[in-house]
Formats: structure tokens, sequence, C-alpha cells
């Protein structure tokens, strides 16, 4: 049956609300765009808060750790988060290598210094994150003595991959024992004015099409997100709300989770998108077009009155 | 019709060397491995030559010059060539950019020194080839200003790839009429004893997925490389042997010109792969099947005594 996308708004948004348990917010064009709060996002949040709602925090960036996004939620307005209301890609990779990794064996990152520090917090034993850039010349991952407790290849955001990290990470999954992991697919970080940067599925693409074979990946649309969350808080799908900016991870991940899922057009989705999505024939299309949406998670405060 | 794979000896070698007029080698697998011919190679090119057949070498390494090329040959023994008769995927793609960038156009270039040279010689003004790495702050890309003049993005075999390059790629492919371009789609380049390094191919795939569009690509299975063989020597395709030792590459481009494909096992390619394919159903795979094989071309020999 096709899926219809409806605006959440007067008795439908009450009811929706009044329904649901929890609700889990993507962060960057949901709740805030750079280090701007969407208005009246804050105060919707408090509101559902006080209502009793669970409130929990899904991103694909892996560049923060859960600590630094609950300290940016306090920092921006929003209801005090603990940092296990936050589900990163970063957190979630590094529960997945924690029970995926044999006894003894280590992980090659490439990622910044909050990728390495999840996986401190989850005891996974790491080399390769962090800001130093690839050491000497460009080949030096052609050549560099390999280290042999290595099982794992996690590819998250890297702003110093470089050639000769792409060659030590090809020459580990030449050992066929050793996993290939990627945070998410994400093609592009958009920043402000309509300029872009590249995104961690640009540097999970080069690895796998060196490995000549598929990442496993942690991030939305993936549902590993998902099942991280319902190990936390034991919530129930059928009473959780997905609200997110993008269809191919936001809203997708929700409809195969079985979520009621929300589009707000605060972030880089158009409703013309959605349209599109709607009108065609294609079960892929269909299953990118959400339940609801609002233009921002502020037109949530009117069915949040007393 | 279901293609078939002979081994080619007695007769029918010495029918289709007879009605050949000009003979496509690649180089790496066929006529050498790294820095040793394969034994008996240059002989049986010498006697190809001495019969008055064309030879050409098509390559889709970027990493050096059409002279390179040429003196490699002389170094390991082969008949003298001109670099006229090396066609690798630096020089296509300087030739292409030479003809589709608007006047007064540039390409920014993720590629080495041979790269640059080339399209030195073919007038192509570029910029960000070389040696250099990347300067400064890893995120220099994202901040760099831009050269208004860039009408293209090649991207070659980079050891200097970095995130920043990545992000200054993707920078200039914003503009819509910023063309995509890549050398070639090889995954990986095999080093002796079975270890590799990443190919081209990840790189175009991580510019590729930044950019969201495909890159037009220069090197085989492209019969970009063939019309300028074509365009230079005006052979025959019915009367053109394309030897190789790579069926996605070598034999594909071949079989997808009309010429006669020969395999060569002293590369990457084994004859079970072949008969595999040959099994298959798949016109696609079909397609990779080559007309004959050998086990070195050094087996041409006998069929080439007087």
């Amino acid at each position: 049956m096709a899926r219809r996308c409806r605006r959440l708004e007067g008795e439908v948004a009450r009811g929706a609300l009044a329904r649901a348990e929890a609700l889990l917010f993507d962060c960057d064009g949901v709740l805030w765009r750079g280090e701007a709060a969407v208005p009246g996002a804050a105060e919707a949040l408090a509101r559902l808060e006080a209502r009793g709602r669970r409130l929990c925090y899904v991103t694909n960036n892996s560049s923060r750790t859960r600590e630094a996004y609950a300290e940016k939620l306090r920092r921006l307005g929003f209801p005090a988060a603990a940092p296990r209301q936050v589900f990163g890609s970063a957190h979630c990779a590094a529960r997945y290598l924690s029970r995926a990794l044999p006894p003894g064996g280590a992980a090659y990152v490439l990622g910044g210094a909050a990728l390495g520090a999840e996986l401190d917090a989850a005891g996974v034993p790491h080399l390769g994150a962090g800001p130093a850039p690839a050491p000497g010349h460009a080949l030096f991952g052609a050549r560099a003595p390999l280290e042999p407790a290595v099982r794992a290849v996690l590819v998250g955001y890297d702003e110093h991959f470089s050639y000769g990290k792409l060659c030590l990470a090809l020459r580990y999954l030449l050992r066929e024992d050793c996993l290939l992991l990627g945070t998410n697919r994400d093609h592009r970080l958009p920043l402000e004015g309509g300029s872009a940067v590249p995104g961690t599925g640009c540097l999970v693409k080069a690895v796998e099409t060196a490995a000549e074979r598929e990442a496993v990946i942690i991030g939305k649309p993936s549902r590993y997100m998902f099942d991280c969350v319902v190990s936390e808080f034991n919530i129930d799908p059928a009473r959780t709300i997905m609200v997110g900016d993008r269809l191919d991870t936001d809203i997708l991940m929700g409809n195969n989770c079985g979520l009621t899922t929300l589009l707000t057009l605060t972030g880089v989705t158009t409703l013309k998108e959605v349209e599109d999505h709607m009108a065609s024939d294609c079960p892929e299309r269909q299953n990118l077009v959400p339940d609801y949406y609002v233009d921002s998670i502020a037109d949530l405060l009117p069915a949040l009155q007393d």
C-alpha cells in the first residue's frame, strides 16, 4: 500500500504525541544548524520531557563523543541530557566492536579523536585514530609493519584521511579474518551557504573499493543504532517517533524499524522530494516516505499546550 | 551466442597472427612484472615487428608519461618504441581535456607529476598535480580560495590523496559546469608476494560519492583509449589483437571495440575465472571472455618462426 505523508498538526498531532512514549531525534538540521538552535526546538523538547516522554538523540556524526553531544544540548538550551541518551555512530561502532572483536583483537581506525575516545570508553584496543596526519613518506602505508592484533578496520569521519592510510587499511583487510566497519554512508556534510564537505561515505567507498568487499554500516539507515537504543532503554517501536531531516537515513531507518516517522523541513530535505517518492511505484522509494512532516519541530508546540 | 576461449597455438596461432595488422599490448602483467620482463616476451615482440606488425602499448597506469614507458620498454630489451606508440591513461586524459575544456578552462588534478607533465604536453592549464602533499591544516580544502578558471576535476593515481584534496574537488564539482574525469577504475595495484596497494578506482569512487555524479572514465574498458589509438594510427579493429592480463579492462575493451582478444596468464587472471564466465548465462559475463589465451606471450614464438 502506498505510504501517505501528512502534515502533523491539530488533533492528529495531539493524538500522535499522546500515544508516543519515546522520541528519537536526529540533531543537525533538526535541533540545530551548526551552532544555532532551531527556534522553538528547545521549548518543544522541554515540554515533551515534562510530559514524561523519553528523549534520545541518534546521530550518524562520528566526530563527537556522547559527552560532547550532551554538552552541546546544554549549551544551546535544550533539556539536560545524560550521555547515555546519545547514540552517535562513534559510540555505537565502539559498542559493536566490543562484541565482535575476538579476545585480544584490535581495530585500525580511520577517524578522529572522538572515535578513539569512544573506543577507549568501550574497552576496544585501537590504533590510527586522532588528529596526527599519517607520518613521513606518502607510501608509508604500503611498507609500514602491520600490527598483528588488528582484526577490524573502522572507517569514520577522518579529516586526515590519506592514500597512506588507505594502503594500511587495505593491507589489514587482505587478512580474511579482518572485519570492515563504517560508521555511516553520508555523502556530504552540508555547510551554511550551500557549500559542503565530503562525508564519511566517501571514505567508506574508497576502502570498500580497495578491499573489494562491503562494509558493515553502523549508522542510519542501518537498524543497529535503533537496536542500541532498545538495548539501553527497552522502548516499544510502536510507541516511538523518529524525528529527522533526511529521508535516506532518519526516515528510512524509522520505517524499517516500525517506528512512526516525522520529517522536519529545517534540514536538507524539501517537501517536493517527499511528494516525488509518494508518486513513485518503486517500493524502495515508498520506504523513504515519512508518516508526517512539520516545517520545524517548533510546530509541535501548540499540540503540547496544557 | 556464447563466447568460446581457446588456447592460441599451432595453425590457429599462425593464422591469427598472419591476419593481424596491429597488436595492442597492456604492459604490467603482460610484458613485465615490476622491473622483470616476462621471459621471451621481448623476442616475441621483436619478431612481430620484424614482420611489419604495428605495435602499440595501452595502459591504465597514469603515473608514467609516454616517454617513461618508451624508456622502460628499451631498458627491458623490447623493440624500440616511439612515445606516440604509448597510450597511457595520463596522456589520453590530457588529450580528452584539451578538446573538452572551454577556452581558458583549467583542470584541478588529483595525481602525480607524470599526469601534470602530460597535461603540459597537451597544453591543458592545471593545478594540484605533483608530489607536494596538501599544505597546512587538514581542512584547508574546505576553506582555500577556489581558482575561477577550473572547469574540470581529473582524478588519477595520487599517492598524496587526502581529505583536504577531496574537499577541494567537491567544491569545484558543486559548480554545474565542472567536468568530472577519472583516468581509470582499477581497484588495486598488485605487488609481488600477494600484497597490493589501492588503485585509482578507490579515489574516483570517493570523489564520485562526494559529488553525487559519475565520472567520465578514460582508461580500459572505456573505448576512449582505443579511439585515441585509431585517431593516431588509423588501424582496422577487425585486424587488431588486444593482448592483456585483465578481463574487466583489457579483454572487455577489446570485445567492446570489435578487436580479437588474447588473454595472457602471466598477470592477475586465472583460466578458472575465464571458464566460470564462459559457463555463465549472463551477457555481461560473456563479454569478459577472450577469444584466445596463452600462458605467456612467449608462447607466440613458435607461430612466428620462419
